[in-house]
């Protein structure tokens, strides 16, 4: 499906431009950014006269943009399923096609998340051993060798499923992190074998038998400490850390704002705490990572990137088709499903 | 079980002095200094020769103290089910006999939280409905005026169970921080009804029949908001969060520490961040709470507590006790199981 760099051409980005609270302005601004700084070639898609539009809001002469037309898209509060089958030709839907047909060798969508795994899942179809994508990636730039896997697409799990965030924990770890031989940590409520509830206790062996390196049980202070580079959890757990961590990075920089008000130079102190709040919600920040465990590079941005995280998520593309980031995954996890069924 | 202060006579508290890292000084020293303040009748539990050694320390002259002889006590790491058998004597036992036979009103423990669940369930009992203890109370004191139910008692959980956990976070907020007619939420993935993991699904028909405030489900950035008075989750996610948050706090201080370091006074930069350290992990800095569930007045501080959390339980087992707490949460959890099975 993907082809790697050495090719020799030019990795070719398909951006869905209606996705996103700020699309089709900012989607648009972003990816021509990334065709002019990142070296890749962009196909912009959505409807036409709207493409055209934007297009000539920018100086594109000789950066490697078209633009691939998608007569629908699909807008806030559709129900993906409905919708993906309402609108086969939606933006996002046709940025995937391009992937599928071998026309682009990745997608990226700040849309609706639900409707990237749909048409993730009915265009391109998943790796072996994996029913539906897995969210995953940085969790604290506090501690910033520490992902997190899965943060909210698997809110129901099965044991064999926590092996494969794993899998996926350490694909990201080795190939975004350069670190060989990351630390798996199973997210619990002690850290002795054992602990924990259903999955937890049925998860723990399988992780064992994985071939990966799995030191056990963490416990939630474990994610700031950073005691493992991947941490696995359901989607259930995953969710609600990610959310209630960016919120409490909200409260926390407020409350530092006026609790130091006038003990430092404001200007000093509102970067401060900006750069505090940023480390504490890296997903609303830098931009968006890939759906895990599709056949198929698909990037998703946060709903509300501006052109900085597009252009970010596009460079993230670029490095993973690079890297033949599919392949690594599509290794890993055939080899770790062989050991724990072994 | 326990008497309200009505009777005229000072509330009689009994203090498993052996219990904690820094028991039984600090135990001893903290419980001295509620009888000073308080006007609290403490009954300190403990081997009568340890206890008459950490008593010549202080200043006792005309204070409501007594020693009541436990001659064993329960160490760090013993199973908890196997050490309160094994022990009957314990500190832990018999402080927790001394309020199931009305010779105290409640008693405080900073030792294992099992082996204090243990005997409770052992000497004293559960209330209606209820099968184990309760872990729950104030969780950021940055939304002080939220708090979160279960934290870790109940790592498995059946749906009615969440039912009774948003009974005691109810009590908790009416009688702690006076607020009536609190408001309930669900701890889930997404805001909707229909949302989340099996156990959420279950529970949210009977929180809409349970005659609570339940105002649907919350989210994870709901916590720091303050969007609910209650929020309640199972007990695996809920010690998850808590652990989170409180190494999180040290994180963040740590950085901040760092970060600002030079920028404006030291003193105060420490008071800063050792402020908001405190408003992040309440549990490790404040004291103790109720055991919620259990038919009679059991409070469990945190086991690094020093003499001033030892003192502060005493205050609130004082509260407890004056309140008629466990009478008014027993008629509630009767209330909210009627309605639910109805």
């Amino acid at each position: 499906m993907q082809e790697s760099a050495d090719t020799g051409r030019m990795v070719r980005i398909a951006v869905d431009a209606m996705g996103g609270d700020h699309a089709p302005a900012e989607t648009v601004k972003g990816a021509i950014q990334a065709a002019r700084e990142l070296g890749v070639e962009i196909i912009l898609v959505g409807p036409q006269a709207e493409m055209d539009r934007e297009f000539r809001k920018h100086d594109t002469v000789g950066l490697p943009v078209r633009i691939v037309n998608a007569s629908e898209f699909i807008v806030d509060g559709e129900h993906p399923v409905l919708a993906v089958m309402r609108k086969p030709d939606s933006s996002v839907a046709v940025a995937t096609k391009l992937v599928k047909s071998g026309d682009a060798d990745a997608m990226v969508s700040a849309g609706s998340t639900g409707a990237c795994m749909v048409c993730a899942m009915q265009y391109l179809g998943m790796l072996p051993g994996i029913d539906r994508p897995m969210a995953g990636g940085p969790f604290l730039q506090l501690s910033p060798e520490t992902s997190v896997f899965d943060m909210g697409a698997n809110v129901y799990c099965q044991p064999e499923q926590v092996v494969n965030f794993a899998v996926a924990g350490c694909v990201f770890t080795k190939s975004f992190l350069g670190i060989e031989n990351p630390t798996v940590g199973l997210l619990n409520v002690g850290s002795e074998a054992g602990k924990g509830n259903q999955l937890a206790k049925e998860a723990y062996p399988l992780l064992e038998k994985s071939g990966l390196n799995f030191i056990g049980n963490v416990e939630g202070m474990d994610i700031p400490k950073g005691k493992a580079n991947v941490i696995v959890c359901d989607g259930f757990v995953g969710n609600i850390l990610l959310k209630f961590c960016e919120g409490l990075g909200e409260s926390v920089r407020d409350w530092l704002l006026e609790e130091l008000s006038g003990s430092l130079e404001q200007e000093k102190l509102e970067a401060a705490t900006d750069k505090l709040w940023k480390l504490m919600s890296p997903g609303a920040v830098l931009g968006g990572g890939p759906l895990w465990g599709v056949d198929g590079l698909v990037m998703v941005c946060h709903g509300a990137s501006l052109a900085s995280q597009i252009a970010y998520t596009i460079k993230e593309a670029k490095s993973c088709a690079e890297a033949g980031f599919i392949d690594l995954l599509r290794t890993d996890l055939v080899k770790a499903q062989s050991l724990i069924s072994a």
